[in-house]
């Protein structure tokens, strides 16, 4: 940690923060500069307490931490990419470029099994669909629940396609994990520390989303409850973060392909739907995702958009999905992928 | 809902709109203007299906709703300002001002029993004390748990304070609702609806804070899960916004207290500590606090803040409390409260 | 407009706004819903006084303009794509793919032209150079002035590459115009209406880098000064907006090609040095700027970046810009562009 | 500045960079610590060349500068409060609290004069009224310029109010100042600095609005600006920030007022009503600014908002000002002003 003291600190002020550091177990450099002085105090930050608190000194004008908090997402515990195999067959991270699509909400047998047919004709090799959904209003559609989850698997044993769907509860970890080979963390949870633990402990792969207004480094963090609990099978997924702009429902961060790559050994999936918030910017930013680096993208499509149970405006069409992978190929090939 | 076509759309376009509205059992009006035409459908929009759907079709441009989403929460369903009894005798949103002191972590007998006593001797009337703790890093201290829940009821007992403690997790909530007589959902989880969901059912006063990038519409919805749950005991906090600064932690949001009043009977709280994430300024927050209105304040106190297991930097010392205290009495009377 | 009145409005409280809208020259149509009543009031927003101070009547819940505010960069009055010739024979906006480059900052003649060369043999064929630089701090260096715009004439001698250049101020426009073949407005000066003004009417080609936390409707409405300035040659850069994220200086949304383009016939530039503001992530935004279909890169490089003048951290050198050419080129291919 | 270099470093890469530190004239000092290395580099950062260039070495992870790179703002070169006199008799920042209050824009006589006069009747003591308006579109009124200039003059002769008025063009400075008692410089210009210098140099006090999304630190360095070419009348002005939030405008961040007071000697004032863009929460934003310690407010006012020429949502009538001014008495006195 390196302490920063305001300009004109005596002696005395600067001691006391010294002792204070000793106190907390880490050994203090006084390094005196032109305006002011500063201390480097060396010890681990993971595993001591952090001197952040030292800001409670009048004296002391700012603390900075010199340590990334992250260590088993790093991508210097693992530098090579880490490929996670979803229902030991379908792998993510490696060569090969992988789509996820379907509906946003599982409404229907029938819907759903007209989009996995026609998402999987189309090269998707993993099913999405939302069986529980966490829904700003509650008077909002809240997703059919454990039939949604068989709808799923009977959409399974019928395409072959694995399947991902969203975990809302952590009373519900051994229920989803039992129908789903992805287990997806939504955005509003992503910080939901309780529920990150419940799903790593399945052992099933976890999607997770990154939060709303949550920088990368609160995203490696909470991927750091994921593995830190025993399950190494962690994807991290941007699906926009909120800004100012009101055009698109999120601002899709796609920076963060690369940056994660280079902090991670992770794989990084990209959702232009929740991104943008509207079908008619899903091609480019499927483009623009695909030559930046990313792994895989989840998409969401639907029969019949404008009459969907949820983010009908997101969706887009069976047909329109076709046309997408059809023009997403030379860019996937351009990638580097297959 | 209002949904606005582009300029130059066809009759058949404009009809192929109105005809989807039918379908979604509203009753549509053409309204023809000088560039462009609207077609305002009427229908309750709280329990038909969207019509944002319809801007899957490309000839329209947007679409508009004109009810406000939440119904429980609304000021004009219950014109009085609502009064939350906690602890059956400690009234808040009425006349009488509370505020709620103690540390961010409970830590252990002596410092959580010296808080209380401190800030109670200061005027405080309910203990605040984290036993569950829902940290950035899976390395930092996480809560004492269950054993800083009866620290936290051995404090009650000997000084008389009410107590809030945070609920992390849908599995506690019988637990924490034993000890607790206010539960606080975090900043993390304000939209973790399971967790409200089983807040509202334990009968407790629920306090919601809002969350790190949260509409103040998306709040009051927020709020609607806990009553329309059954629990009309729900308190709004402020607790700081994710901004672009970074001077500060996060940026106090003080307008939230005319909004909620407005839109809103329940009472509003302010938290300047997780507000501001500096103990020089906590004092400046609470005074513009009180004198714009708010129903209490939530602050963060500790016998040695540069030693605290968690965000010691924004904590304030026992003698900082009471200065602080000392100085809100003047601000309190002038805003009309006691 | 779309006037949102309170529920519960008595007829006199709606008659009371019905009447100002008709002294505001508005035609009101009245639509009574199952929960509120709305007015719709016809009348071109453009020409008229706006309804939006309506909602000082108590009894106004909202007031929603309808109409777009901007003209002349619309997609709807120029359905074509606009191509920009700069110094006449330098198309942007058509097929042909463009790249702008060079250093942040002119320093002296070596290592401008040094950059020049490189750039050009690499298949720049634009020169940027800032001699007028806006500082965040006075104490940085501002730019060699007039002796940079002599410099940039001179590498534009030799090379043949056309010259940009920041505008940043009205008192500047015709000598920056002399030298400059493309004018730019700066980030900090995007909603600086004088100065686009001034920009406008030099006659040369404008780019408009977008304000860093401006919405796209401010943008757009911005370039309207410039069209409605009498200035056709308008081209819209995105170089990263501001949010909550520290990772990277600004974020990069490259959202706005897709969205640019649907809404304007003006071409889109991306800027990814300031947008990444780290060298190290401009290689994938290039990748990802050319997928989503830019119409140009304007990319900041330098012949020895860690002693640059400005901006050191987000140049890169002239050896790697040769190697971002080369890998640009099968996605420019992919993309359909030469 | 901090130099933090990736773990597992060589002492050859190592070495480099503390080569390059020695190139740019800082003193370095090599900390080993227990992951990784740093080095402090000492040296002037506001003299020497930035060191954030390291961060082209990829062996660098970070460079954290330690000083403040404002100066002549600084509370610590000048310890009390700096008091601004306006028109040689107006002091703002001193005991003595100050309302300027006036029209969004100078529409005619009538309307300046009754403003004018209700105001400084209620206790106003400097008029603001726009006479160059800097609008979002071409086509949205753009002040009367200097026939509004002479109106404000005008006003001022019949009422002895101080006179606020915006200056938005360099080339106007000279212009401006014959008629202002005080330039304000609108947000959207906060960083155009070829204006704060114009302004500057014409020796009248200078009211800088915070810009949309300046950190507090940009801000200051804009103020060094006005201080640094010769003027030390200086005040900052808050008037609300860019969130994510849509129900206000801009968010006021009232924490500015402790802030600014503890970095600079310059007063600060607030603007409630481009603060909350609402007329319904100018009240109580007034109070919280009044008990934070602000020296001024300036609000806009206006004889029948809803035909106001600009801005009419958020300005408030003749009889609101009235009925504000009275409101607002104890809570200066409480504040501990007069």
């Amino acid at each position: 940690m390196i302490v920063v003291l305001k300009p004109n600190t005596t002696e005395e002020e600067l001691n006391a923060v010294v002792q204070e550091i000793k106190n907390l177990k880490y050994e203090p450099h006084i390094l005196r500069g032109v305006e002011l002085n500063v201390i480097a105090a060396i010890g681990d930050e993971r595993t001591h307490h952090t001197l952040e608190t030292l800001t409670v000194f009048p004296q002391v004008e700012r603390v900075m931490p010199v340590q990334s908090r992250y260590k088993l997402v790093k991508r210097q515990v693992h530098p090579a990419n880490s490929v996670i195999q979803v229902d030991h067959r379908v792998p993510i991270g490696g060569k090969k470029f992988q789509v996820m699509a379907g509906p946003c909400s599982v409404e229907n047998e029938k819907q759903l099994l007209t989009t996995a047919l026609a998402v999987k004709k189309a090269g998707a090799t993993i099913l999405r669909g939302g069986a529980f959904k966490p829904r700003t209003s509650p008077y909002e559609f809240q997703g059919l629940g454990q039939e949604g989850l068989k709808l799923l698997a009977k959409a399974k044993q019928e395409t072959g396609l694995a399947v991902i769907t969203e975990l809302l509860s952590e009373q519900h970890a051994e229920l989803v994990a039992e129908y789903a080979d992805i287990l997806q963390i939504g955005t509003r949870n992503a910080q939901n520390f309780q529920l990150l633990i419940a799903a790593a402990k399945t052992g099933r792969p976890v999607l997770l989303k990154r939060g709303l207004s949550m920088r990368i480094e609160e995203w490696l963090l909470a991927g750091e409850y994921v593995i830190a609990n025993g399950n190494p099978n962690l994807l991290f997924c941007e699906r926009g973060i909120r800004t100012f702009e009101t055009y698109t429902r999120n601002t899709l961060d796609l920076s963060a392909i690369p940056i994660i790559q280079q902090e991670s050994h992770c794989p990084i999936v990209i959702d232009p739907s929740q991104g943008a918030g509207r079908a008619d910017l899903v091609m480019a930013m499927c483009k623009g995702a695909v030559a930046m680096g990313a792994d895989a993208l989840l998409i969401e499509v639907h029969p019949n958009p404008a009459e969907a149970w949820s983010d009908g405006a997101q969706q887009i069409t069976l047909d329109g999905f076709a046309r997408l992978m059809q023009e997403l190929k030379p860019f996937i090939a351009v990638a580097g992928r297959e």
